[in-house]
């Protein structure tokens, strides 16, 4: 892993375990520009707001507020996108995509890499012992956060 | 279009029309339970709230809170929902997508059909008008809705 990316990816895990910590799906994401500047950071957000609709990258996203033109940013995140997630770095054209772990959830991350997304899977094994530990402790909760 | 559709699609354009009477995005939608409840109903918010994350499915999808189970719910929107929406669509095992137009923007909607998504485009042309209208008036506003 490069510094950059390492960097990046701390940021993203320090939202994870934040989303932890409050009793939520510990899921953390952040966007940053061209010069590796942090744009917005957020987490899954679905037990702390009872909001189905705010997931790790779409919370980073919203935090980075109106920004016109996505294709010189990088979105970080500790799990591999959903499709959900998927489709807003698709459709918002979203450069560059940091994945923290794809072992115990395989997103959509091919299906941008196919579509001309910068994809980089980090293997990160903090990112991965931290799903592992959640899915382990509350499995119902995450079947229902992706819709199994 | 069947009555049932009719109704839905009313919902979703009554949505749309209160966007734009707040100078937003004139695009809505409602997701309805299985035996035509509404659960919940919204409306694209990048200018009212600053936000670029609310889509009017996503909204909709926000609205109706927590649920265990998609399959039997259906999706109306007023457009064909872009990539970001259709994911959400994808992810959450949405079962029924009612369109209300898809000639001023085709979106994910064939995407979610080859996925098994029941998919139904209505062709409205109230729908339509006001797309056309607004795009025509707001260009670069609704370029940077669709991240183009």
């Amino acid at each position: 892993m490069t510094t950059d990316a390492a960097a990046m990816l701390a940021v993203a895990l320090d939202e994870a375990r934040l989303g932890r910590a409050e009793g939520g799906i510990p899921i953390g994401a952040a966007l940053f520009g061209p010069d590796g500047e942090l744009l917005g950071r957020g987490r899954n957000r679905r037990v702390q707001d009872d909001d189905p609709s705010t997931h790790a990258e779409t919370a980073a996203f919203r935090a980075a507020g109106r920004l016109r033109g996505y294709g010189r940013t990088t979105m970080v995140t500790t799990l591999s996108p959903c499709w959900y997630c998927s489709g807003l770095v698709r459709q918002f054209g979203i450069g560059s995509l940091l994945v923290g772990e794809a072992r115990t959830f395989h997103g959509g991350h091919d299906w941008l890499a196919e579509h001309g997304v910068r994809v980089t899977v980090l293997d990160d094994p903090a990112c991965e012992a931290l799903m592992r530990e959640f899915i382990a402790q509350h499995p119902a909760l995450w079947s229902e956060d992706i819709g199994r």
